[in-house]
């Protein structure tokens, strides 16, 4: 295998590559990336066993074959190069060695067998469509803030990505929760997405596949299958497996009866949180709202380190409510909203909270009370 | 005690206060800023019973007084509160209550008592004298990198301030070294200076210092005892125990005879050295130098996981020579020359190395070599 590559499109393939390779390894093929160079393409493959990232660049292939070297030494080592550089890797098979020289800078790596590479199956995928970027960003953004960590409640260690009921007919929807708040969150149905299994994407896969929708807007191409999901530019294939878990019945989470409603600035409202929060130290910080005629007193109170209060101007014509919350959830769901007031629906002290964008129903935050 | 300041001015006084506190502390009180307002000044005062530094801010005081919380608390209130905010700070002695007011944000934070905050005895200071920022900044910067972290040589926790005789008279020198490599920086003796015991200034108020000497050009007030080192700016007044220790006698490690001159550009020389080093994943990656005329070559072999070679255009006229080095003590090193190429002075591939910036012998580093 032999070939050249300007530096700046190798560091974007390796620099993806590298990020799916764990950086603790008992195997030591997996943190190896397999470099495949063919026609005028090299691939580019790693995996954890889990999530395989494929990502292909166009390059002057001289001598086409494929070798394995350190993902991360090897990304290390482009991004080191100087910008604007040709790179040309060369494998020597006979030393079990693939050098890499540009400009005045030899290297050389020591290289694994790639029949060693483990090639992730490839699936039966029952439903294929394509979605904008932009689409499958909004629908994974506003919902991993609520991804369990918990690995013992498995099932709620990712996205939970189906097809479900809106109030305009179906649509593609992703939910995630921890048990303590909770995000449900609507896009239009794509063409062929119908009957699309519903699967669980794991937080890793939800983190690698930002990095795929990071620019631009382009369209994505989604398949899914019972066990695999996969996201693909034309230049980058994101497979995973999916978790093999039922995800909970979330609907009955979610407050249906709510009518108390208190409309603030969700900007201000994160800020004073922040602020009141301060003075305890502990984890699970309560901050106490305290709601009468448009009027909101936010208040923090710890007994052995101090206290904070500080008062909002909100819409609230409904009768005085005193309900408590974790500051972090609070925040956590505060900064989701981006372009309108955050609109809050209680109902008593005790039961769950709603919280939405204005009046947009397609995101749609639950959180849990806390005594205070 | 009770005084308003200007939100800005209360951060800048108390993030300087608070960056002395220890985050880990069994004493109680050393969390604590001691905050004392009196006429149109608040003072800001923070200790870890070696290093104490007072902040004075401008205040409308409305009520003298003086009372201790939590350093990092304040700290964190203050810079949650926005910007050009006016903030009431007063005491609750009844209730051991400090109240912190700012629009319509009341915090009320747990006070200890002003008396149990240990003070830091005032020294005999022998020593009184004023230097321009820069130039401490320089002596310090230039100098700090080289301190070692190894506790039993206590020692060299700290970089050596002293007066020393340079090429043209007298000095005030600074000296780093953990045994590996060492710097040397001088600068003009100021007036007063003569006569200055050495001091072993440590580590932690090494990085405090550099706060004060952070933006201008004004004149710091020095004042040395055989104890004590302190540094003043108008407003900030920093004192620090000084490392009860003698220096070792470095002047026998600065190599005098070397003269295989090679002179090299400072950055192309930092990054090739960073380049090759890339391929090990060793703690200490030795790379090795092979010069010949006008012609560096920089080489790291890690048997298990590769090589790398580089090639760099030098000015060098003398007998070909190998010598390795501790790729870290190199960049290290190379990264402080800022003006103009490194020269390094070799002497054999066992014997210390010299490096300066140009001609200038003001600046003086050596790196022990390592067998490559």
């Amino acid at each position: 295998m032999k070939f050249s590559i300007e530096r700046g499109v190798l560091l974007k393939a390796v620099a993806q590559a590298q990020s799916v390779v764990e950086r603790r390894n008992t195997i030591p093929i997996l943190a190896n990336v397999l470099i495949e160079a063919e026609d005028s393409d090299v691939q580019f493959r790693a995996t954890d066993l889990d999530v395989e990232v494929v990502d292909k660049a166009p390059a002057q292939v001289e001598r086409a074959g494929a070798t394995t070297v350190s993902a991360v030494t090897l990304n290390e080592i482009v991004r080191k190069l100087p910008d604007g550089a040709l790179v040309t890797l060369a494998e020597d098979s006979a030393a079990g060695r693939l050098s890499i020289q540009a400009g005045r800078s030899n290297f050389s790596l020591a290289t694994l067998p790639k029949e060693d590479f483990p090639v992730m199956a490839s699936s039966d995928y029952t439903t294929n469509f394509a979605a904008p970027a932009p689409v499958l960003r909004r629908l994974f953004d506003k919902s991993k803030f609520a991804i369990s960590t918990e690995e013992t409640r498995y099932y709620l260690n990712g996205v939970y990505m189906h097809v479900s009921q809106g109030e305009d007919g179906q649509v593609l929807r992703c939910v995630a929760t921890d048990g303590h708040r909770l995000a449900r969150i609507d896009a239009d149905l794509p063409q062929g997405a119908e009957g699309m299994p519903g699967v669980i994407v794991p937080r890793k896969t939800v983190g690698e596949l930002r990095k795929l929708l990071d620019d631009d807007d382009m369209q994505i191409a989604v398949s899914v299958s019972e066990t695999k999901v996969r996201f693909a530019t034309p230049d980058i294939t994101l497979t995973s497996k999916v978790i093999d878990g039922t995800f909970p019945d979330y609907t009955r989470v979610i407050p249906q009866g709510n009518t108390r409603k208190m409309e603030v600035d969700a900007g201000d409202f994160a800020k004073a949180v922040d602020r009141v929060a301060t003075v305890s130290s502990e984890r699970s910080r309560a901050v106490k709202l305290a709601l009468d005629a448009d009027r909101l007193v936010l208040s923090v109170n710890a007994p052995d380190s101090g206290a904070a209060e500080e008062e909002l101007a909100v819409a609230y014509d409904d009768e005085r409510l005193e309900i408590g919350f974790n500051a972090k959830y609070l925040l956590e769901i505060a900064s989701q909203v981006d372009r309108e007031n955050a609109v809050f629906l209680f109902n008593s002290s005790g039961d769950p909270t709603l919280m939405r964008e204005g009046s947009d129903t397609t995101a749609v935050y639950v959180v849990m009370p806390m005594r205070v």
